[in-house]
């Protein structure tokens, strides 16, 4: 068993909406920031893991995105080992 | 002006205990997931912005920590530019 390093990120998808970013975006707004477009915000989650091989490492934490991480139904996911 | 698109990642200091993270982790267990060493969560922003240049944009980035996306007492905080 290895030990992997892994970043999961979990991202609203593209059209819904996303209170708490136009909350901070106004609230930078009104802490004079100019230009801000758009912000939007998602989790990122650091995971130390043991698997037998980077790919049964990626299938892991994609079953736990599945499962647990993400809600598929608004939510996208992307996995990224970093070591 | 520039339209610029950041990433902006706040991630809890080493060593500060991350009470979301350690739930997590005990659900993973729950599930049937093993060889979790840990999990810690932070947050992510997408950010699209209006700079007169890429380190006009990076420097009103770190002004927007500092002053509201983290609390730099428990959180440290990196800018990255996609695009």
């Amino acid at each position: 068993m290895t030990q992997f390093s892994a970043r999961v990120t979990v991202r609203l998808k593209f059209g819904v909406l996303d209170p708490q970013g136009k909350a901070i975006e106004g609230s930078l707004n009104a802490l004079g920031f100019e230009g801000i477009a758009s912000i939007r915000q998602g989790k990122i989650f650091d995971v130390q893991l043991e698997a037998t091989s980077k790919s049964a490492a990626k299938d892991t934490l994609k079953a736990m995105c599945e499962k647990l991480l993400a809600n598929t139904v608004i939510e996208d996911y992307s996995v990224e080992l970093v070591a």
